[in-house]
């Protein structure tokens, strides 16, 4: 163990296990947790050559290895409730996403959602045994969040009582689907819906792609892997292109809407059933963007107890970089953000479990707050933690660069959530119109309740107005004040949106101008309202726990990331007149003592996060801080390696000598 | 070509290839950039396969390739202009780092500058004929910037007139020197050298690594690549641990400094002649900076003009994304922050140069102006300029995440120049020096000329202090007053940093104390002081151009420029009381307009950057717009598609499907 390690784990004021205990949900969690983490670690299994060694061919062979040995063992040891087999397979893959994910957390769940009993008896037992391996198609080359815009066919024809699918243009490729190029032989397609010359919009098809014997594609089908990205190497994404493929009328999903043999269309009698799958996995991001910026302040804030490095005092010893102001100012604030956002998934999590029960008994009154919410979070929630997992790599200097450090593979893997389930800056504008629909209820007179009772007119009218017309009454010290304070910016700039919009309407554009007009101030407006709710949920989690020494440093923790969002965000502050320049002043300083006071509990705050080291991979965050013999030892294993002289100096460089 | 890009070109205000010329630094100089660019695009010894689709070692074997045939034809076509074979390098390397790029860049040039003349003849020659592969091995496991804490010893054997190096603990392993791993058979060593019983601190040592006949390493050289890294994946960065490993006296590098036979130790001249190369190498990457940021912009800009999604107007069609007001918000600040990086790229390097002619004549004035500035603005450009590159992938939607937008490429080896030749928060924090010095000067009522005079006592005078005490008197519409704004706020800054430090010191802590618990102030001081650079160049810049229509385009860049930095540091400025509450909301609305002013021009803008489709390699970026054709190509070529049925599938699927 190195003596600056054990040194900084000494000095921590709370119970580091307790904290664990919190982070999991209770103790009894954190001991399940840790059982099957160490059933996979344990497992021969499951061990590989780092997978940085290695080709993406080799790669994506990996995974589907440990893929298939994974069902065989989630069946042999009989883990079947859904949070477990989560966090099993995400021991599996170390986290990273694999060939059969779409199979088990899309293709089944939407069979269970939405086949009919006959079509349940068909395709979900062979499906459940993986012969049939299943991926939902949805994303077109040409079209992504919007979906009416997608151009896949699926025209009934009666005569044969098949659908045929067309992709009709280069535009309609399906194109992004994981598990799609390699690995799956049939897909979830979602295509346009025509039958006796009228189309029915988007519905969802089984489709056939690959032979059941042989693999191969089937015939119409082009079906391959869309080559590689920025990370998910070990997923095949893939393309499909339909050509006059035809399937059998009993292949288009009915348990809702149906096709019948003579082709008459049958509504499905609700359209907001498939609105809880995309709330459900938006809420998952939240959680998992607190996961990964967990990772990477474990990583950093491991590194910087035992790196040493240039001079504080001239001729003492190379300080920890830990102890310079602006590496604190750099990590703190992150660790006090990935506390904040596993918080948050939390509550989105209990809500969201919580709401499904009222849907099932036909309550949805409660969805539309939460699909605004979980939409505007995700997006707040993955750029936040993706420029910090940034930071935290940077923040390990050059050694953050190597892959040993595990940085540039957590970024890559995680900022493609900034992307997917659907782009950041739509779903800002997602949230944006429930807020501006809400401000013009409570303009109208309505009460509101809920997150958005801010919003109504009574209290507004007590908001400051600016900097001259009233007194300012936050108090830096004390995060309920500053909650107050995030909810006053957020309302104020709602109300800056809709003025925006109003002022745009005045100009004689129509509704959908003036909207894109103020499509700035209606992000800005959002952004707002989730920072407010993030440091809201952040300062009621804190009432619920009782130890005192955990308290005590969540609580600068809440502090910190209350404070933080006010300095880079002081603008809107001083703006709105809910700060005033002195006031400011006393930010920056409560920062820096806040940075000070932390500085002793950041290493048991990250070790609370109780990433094992199997799970981190990172030579840099390794528990023992024993990094650069591993560094050394991790290099020395790498394939450029392998021979001491590499084959292109007798190919390239001798015969280039002989002509100089 | 697609008919949407045509439109774009057609609407464009002003004439493209005058504005490359400006960029360019002259019509001969577009011209002969051109000339060097066809001759590399048109000769069959450089084409290869997409890098994205080989292994890391055979992208190290095609980069050698690549390199041999690049120092022959180079040869062959009498190329020896220093910008020239930058240039022609570039092109065959598509601007990535490459295994020789040290030989070239650092090892030559270090022989150049301090081999004495009986070391030119023994090792300039053979380095130039490439028997000698040099590198320049600095950096170690532990000790990055400081270099100071370098450990690698050279101690100095008068018994056989030898010096005898040692890595004496594993943090003092060489680490990260490009070509170092696999390529070079020599290296430039750093060490602290030993002579006589004391050390004598960092001096630097040829020695030879590996076996000029056979490339194998030898005895006491422990060498190989380190694995690897977020990019770079062309570059053989490695380790090197030498163990007792001994070389001739003449192998120390001795135009200045000098080790005589019985070992007695000569002083050098004069500490600040290896100055300049750091100076210059830092003024290379602001350049850069303004690359990166331009290619991307290309891409994201192109592909925005011919992407379709979502609705703006129901029933309508789908409009391009560049449409939508945030997709303006993201992109059009960032290309002007493009335009004013290259420009100030421009003036770094013609003040370089100027420099150089003075410190040839001994003349060092300017060089401690010159040494801080390239200091801070090397790390303010590339913090901006990496995120600016992730926006425009992003702003790419999901193909944005391809490897085939070529934005991931671009990303991963650029932001490495955060990090290296100095790690960004050391580099602000000696612009910070510097500028504090200045601050002292002025204070003790020395006049300062230069770029700091913005702190002599008399001006800080005229500068407002509250909100309330001074009205101000910024115009939001004119460029040199926003100049003025950006002065004050960082003469303010400045101030608020010193005042910092003289606060700590009332505490009695140390000077260097104070110091660090001032790093946050200090920090923000030195970026506010780039920025007003930064706007300060490009406004002067303007004046240069004679042209109306390009004069007119780049003033609106300009303002944008400006604008859009006011807003993003909007608490600055108003807690400094240098713009009012209305007016933030004037350069707000102000914001806008530019965005909409500048749409018709944004493709002409990006063309102007004359990135060919070659250099650029991005299917999203290509000239022509035809985006998804070559998408679908570029997939169907990748190494997964090879076969139609993968490995994976008879070794681990079927076999899976028949146990379950």
């Amino acid at each position: 163990m190195n003596p600056d390690i054990t040194r900084e784990r000494e000095n921590a004021t709370f119970n580091v296990e307790k904290l664990t205990h919190i982070l999991d949900g209770g103790i009894e969690k954190t001991k399940r947790r840790r059982e099957i983490e160490s059933l996979v670690i344990s497992d021969p299994d499951f061990q590989s050559e780092d997978l940085n060694f290695l080709s993406r061919s080799e790669r994506y062979d990996a995974a589907v290895k440990k893929s298939a040995q994974m069902i065989l063992k989630l069946r042999e040891y009989g883990i079947s409730d859904p949070e477990e087999i989560y966090c099993y397979k995400s021991c599996v893959h170390r986290g990273r996403a694999e060939p059969l994910d779409l199979h088990l957390a899309m293709f089944l769940p939407t069979l269970l959602n939405q086949a009919s009993p006959e079509q349940m008896e068909t395709f979900f037992i062979p499906a459940w045994n993986l012969d049939i391996i299943g991926t939902y198609a949805q994303t077109e080359m040409g079209h992504g969040t919007h979906l009416r815009g997608l151009e896949t066919t699926a025209t009934y024809d009666p005569a044969t009582q098949e659908f045929v699918l067309n992709s009709p243009t280069i535009t309609s490729i399906k194109w992004w689907p994981g598990g799609l190029g390699k690995t799956s032989n049939h897909a979830i397609v979602l295509a346009q819906l025509h039958t006796q010359g009228k189309c029915h919009g988007l519905h969802a098809f089984i489709v056939p792609l690959r032979s059941m014997n042989t693999h191969i594609p089937l015939p119409g089908v082009v079906v391959g892997d869309i080559g590689p990205k920025f990370g998910f190497d070990e997923v095949d994404n893939g393309y499909l292109k339909l050509e006059n493929v035809r399937i059998p009328r009993e292949h288009m999903l009915m348990k809702y809407a149906k096709v019948e043999a003579d082709g008459t269309y049958v509504k499905p009698p609700s359209a907001k059933l498939t609105y809880g799958t995309m709330v459900f996995i938006r809420s998952m991001i939240v959680g998992e963007a607190g996961h990964a910026l967990a990772k990477s302040c474990t990583i950093a804030i491991r590194y910087s107890s035992v790196r040493h490095q240039s001079e504080i005092r001239p001729g003492e010893p190379e300080p920890q970089i830990m102890d310079y102001q602006t590496q604190q100012y750099k990590l703190f604030p992150l660790l006090a953000t990935a506390y904040a956002y596993k918080f948050v998934g939390q509550y989105m999590n209990q809500v969201y479990h919580r709401i499904t029960g009222d849907i099932s008994q036909g309550d949805f009154s409660e969805l539309p707050e939460l699909h605004a919410l979980s939409a505007g979070l995700k997006a707040f929630t993955t750029w936040t933690a993706s420029e910090g997992i940034e930071v935290c790599r940077m923040a390990c200097g050059g050694h953050g660069y190597s892959r040993c450090s595990a940085l540039p593979d957590i970024y890559v893997n995680f900022v493609a959530t900034c992307t997917y389930e659907g782009e950041n800056t739509v779903m800002m504008l997602q949230t944006a119109r429930f807020l501006i629909k809400s401000y013009q209820q409570a303009s109208a007179g309505h009460q509101l309740s809920g997150i958005v009772s801010y919003l109504n007119e009574s209290e507004r009218r007590l908001q400051p107005q600016s900097v001259s017309s009233r007194p300012t009454v936050v108090n830096v010290n004390d995060l309920a004040s500053l909650v107050e304070a995030y909810k006053l910016r957020a309302a104020k700039l709602v109300e800056v949106a809709a003025k925006s919009i109003q002022q745009e309407l005045q100009k004689r554009v129509s509704q959908e101008d003036a909207w894109n007009n103020s499509a700035i101030d209606l992000v800005r407006a959002s952004n707002a309202h989730c920072h407010y709710v993030v440091v809201k949920l952040f300062a009621a989690k804190l009432g619920e726990i009782g130890d005192t020494g955990v308290h005590s440093v969540l609580s600068t923790l809440a502090l910190l990331y209350a404070l933080q969002g006010i300095q880079q965000n002081s603008g809107d502050f001083l703006q709105t007149g809910l700060l005033s320049v002195p006031q400011l002043s006393q930010v920056s300083q409560r920062l820096k003592e806040l940075l000070a006071q932390l500085r002793p509990n950041a290493v048991a705050l990250v070790d609370a996060f109780d990433y094992c080291d199997e799970m981190l991979n990172s030579v840099l965050g390794r528990y023992d801080g024993n990094v650069y013999e591993h560094m050394f030892e991790w290099a020395r294993r790498s394939p450029l390696n392998k021979t001491e002289v590499h084959e292109s100096y007798h190919k390239y460089l001798k015969p280039l000598q002989a002509k100089l």
